[in-house]
């Protein structure tokens, strides 16, 4: 790049090695990202950009790998209040005796906006820039991910089941419609269609999304072939797999992303691929519930783009890329029986920039590439635990944890400042911990 | 307990949370444990324990569980120095190309004792108070746990492969039971009989091994049916599985340390039980190097004792018991398709009391009760990420990692303080990663 810029209106990130993502695979060693306006202009050596730019303000993180902000594809965020509620249940015991109560009884705006900060201060400390909500009360997830400076995509979720939020499946989606216009200059937020699941979403309610979609064009966020039992529902109540069905309604398409595709047939990963659609993969969560093994690497052979998700906090317990990253390498060889599956830079991608395109915003995130937002994290290979350092990517995948995260930028504002947030007071969060906590055990 | 001893020769540690592992399942809220002399005096009520040892001095952990040190069951903790030297390959390659080359070329007394120092700070700031260890130089290794104030049992290992450190099969027993004598007046220290695997012992060796086991009755610490490929080779040259050939040789018996068990029949697993065996799961190595997914919960089930190993750092890549503990737990529910099976309690068992038992130890570690050494890990509770907290003992499975440890004791000696080590230079430590990067990489 020309210097076209005065050094006043840059800043330089230079750190020990600069991954892009995109080159796939590069590892720019003492490379610089040069940043004005929230937007990447530049990636160099680190040597030119002394040169080109003497006076502009430098942070110099020589330990450090700068990668991408991590985008979480598919996450419950408020759900952090019951982080740990109950474990070792088994799934309908675990939704009917101990979080639907929960969130019957306490579910409120007030309830996702504390819940949803929350679960920014963690997701930003552990490098995630930006995550695709799905929950009730999507304005306040909004404004919790506002406040903190964070990137998010939140769904106008729809469930057949009223709540404190909605009566039924139009109140839900008008809701979420008039909270997309409230905010919709708002350049950190993006909203998706979140029709929460096959089988608590009817017919005619998929009808109606199909119909809005032919003007929204939205992402949709659904949960897909997440268990065996949501298959044979669908088979006995509608004739159908639930993919066939959403196919019915026109739904399967480059918007469709589909989360967890743990059930899913050879045919079915034809049409995924074939249609342009995105899978979110939750390894933590599909194992701890006991919905199944993934295939992953099959999916992505076969052309599916694939992202990686957390899934809420009472079923992870953790909104932590870094172990689903590991978790998601390590499965996959173990369950396809080939250790060179999911190598470390395709994990990589998943955490970024296939989330990004599967968001439809590969365009502005997921890559450290000039024209996109600066949307970054640096992540500390020199800490003991991490010596020697032979490969950064490797490490990143198999033996760094979200605990290494040092900095974190979204559009080119820091949010994380040596590991300390820039806008959040933790003090006041645990406070807030405290309250719920409280009023959910009582 | 009465008071037996004046308050000047004892210490207080009082915690949030003590959780002793025995009696199964117990969450002491806001408990001290009384120290004296390295040994656990007394575990009772903060409140009291202020009225009866009023100036005895304190150190108070408020956030903190405190939870018995872990036991690392299964490592070669000096092969840290190839941390991701060479992943998403297959094991033979990894091995022949990589992994034995640089062994070949540079294993030596200091690489083994610098690379085991590393890996003592690894894992005792991941909690890890002892670890039972496989590798060339077993003198050096434990020259470096001593140096660390670390619990070791070390592995007289046996191989028929020729090394810079031994001869032959009779030249690696002599020299490991030489590193024994000279060392068997070292509290930390305990030994095990190590041969490889099956692949790489010999009939002749196991033999007299087999001998020497008839005076020396020390744990017998073994990779076992970790692979198929390793059940396949014995068939055909020896006409057996591993288990059976090592029972022809008599070595089937409470001592006996199964690593890996990954393809093991429900006959074997019967075996296994009946003759009190124990095994080290690594589920992290298991999944990297695809040998398979084990079932330690129908070990467990079936009444084999199951403790929890990391591996070595060339194929896990982290010595980090928090992240074997998660995954095992995850796995087992994943893998079984019942979300009951490994609950967390179980889970940490096998990090403390059951390892502990393997080892022959079980009288001295794995708890925290009166008699035993304070072998101890502090487990902060209270960090955002971890906020709020139901269920410490499922925090310290699901939501915790080893980056929430901040104090650490063994045998009552404070070696991590507030997260850092007290014993090692961690600036030290990172000049001989460097160095022996170097000589790795030439």
């Amino acid at each position: 790049m020309e210097k076209l810029l005065p050094d006043s209106a840059i800043s330089l990130v230079e750190a020990g090695w600069v991954i892009p993502v995109t080159p796939a695979g590069a590892i720019l060693k003492e490379h610089v990202v040069v940043i004005s306006g929230g937007v990447i202009r530049d990636v160099l050596p680190a040597r030119l950009a002394r040169e080109r730019y003497p006076e502009a303000p430098r942070i110099e993180l020589p330990g450090q790998a700068l990668i991408p902000g991590l985008i979480n594809l598919h996450t419950h965020a408020a759900m952090v209040l019951m982080r740990g509620l109950a474990d070792d249940r088994a799934l309908m015991d675990w939704l009917q005796n101990h979080i639907w109560p929960v969130e019957t009884r306490l579910v409120s705006s007030e309830f996702v906006r504390d819940g949803t900060l929350l679960a920014c201060a963690e997701m930003l400390r552990g490098g995630v820039t930006c995550f695709n909500d799905m929950y009730f009360y999507p304005e306040a997830a909004a404004r919790a991910a506002l406040a903190a400076g964070m990137r998010a995509a939140l769904g106008i979720i729809v469930i057949e089941m009223p709540s404190a939020y909605a009566a039924d499946a139009q109140d839900y989606l008008s809701k979420g419609l008039t909270a997309r216009d409230a905010l919709k200059n708002e350049p950190l937020l993006s909203f998706c269609i979140a029709p929460h699941a096959p089988y608590t979403v009817s017919d005619k309610t998929f009808d109606r999304i199909a119909m809005l979609q032919g003007v929204l064009d939205l992402p949709l966020h659904i949960h897909l072939h997440e268990t065996r039992e949501e298959i044979e529902t669908s088979l006995a109540r509608h004739g159908a797999r639930p993919l066939a069905r959403l196919q019915s309604f026109g739904l399967v398409d480059a918007n469709l992303i589909a989360v967890h595709a743990v059930h899913v047939t050879e045919q079915e990963a034809v049409l995924l691929a074939e249609k342009g659609c995105h899978v979110a993969h939750c390894p933590s969560s599909n194992l701890k519930l006991a919905s199944g093994i993934a295939a992953p690497a099959q999916l992505l052979k076969g052309g599916v783009n694939v992202g990686l998700g957390s899934d809420g906090a009472a079923s992870n317990n953790r909104l932590d890329l870094f172990t689903e990253m590991r978790l998601a390498a390590l499965l996959a060889k173990g369950a396809e029986a080939d250790p060179t599956v999911l190598p470390a830079h395709t994990v990589l991608e998943m955490a970024t920039v296939r989330a990004a395109r599967a968001l439809g915003m590969e365009h502005r995130i997921g890559t450290l590439e000039p024209g996109k937002s600066a949307d970054m994290t640096a992540v500390n290979l020199s800490a003991p635990e991490l010596l020697p350092c032979y490969d950064p990517l490797s490490h990143l995948i198999y033996a760094a944890g979200r605990e290494h995260v040092t900095h974190v930028w979204v559009n080119g504002e820091l949010v994380v400042d040596d590991g300390q947030l820039t806008r959040l007071d933790t003090r006041q969060l645990a406070a807030k911990a405290a309250h719920w906590k409280d009023r959910i055990r009582s």
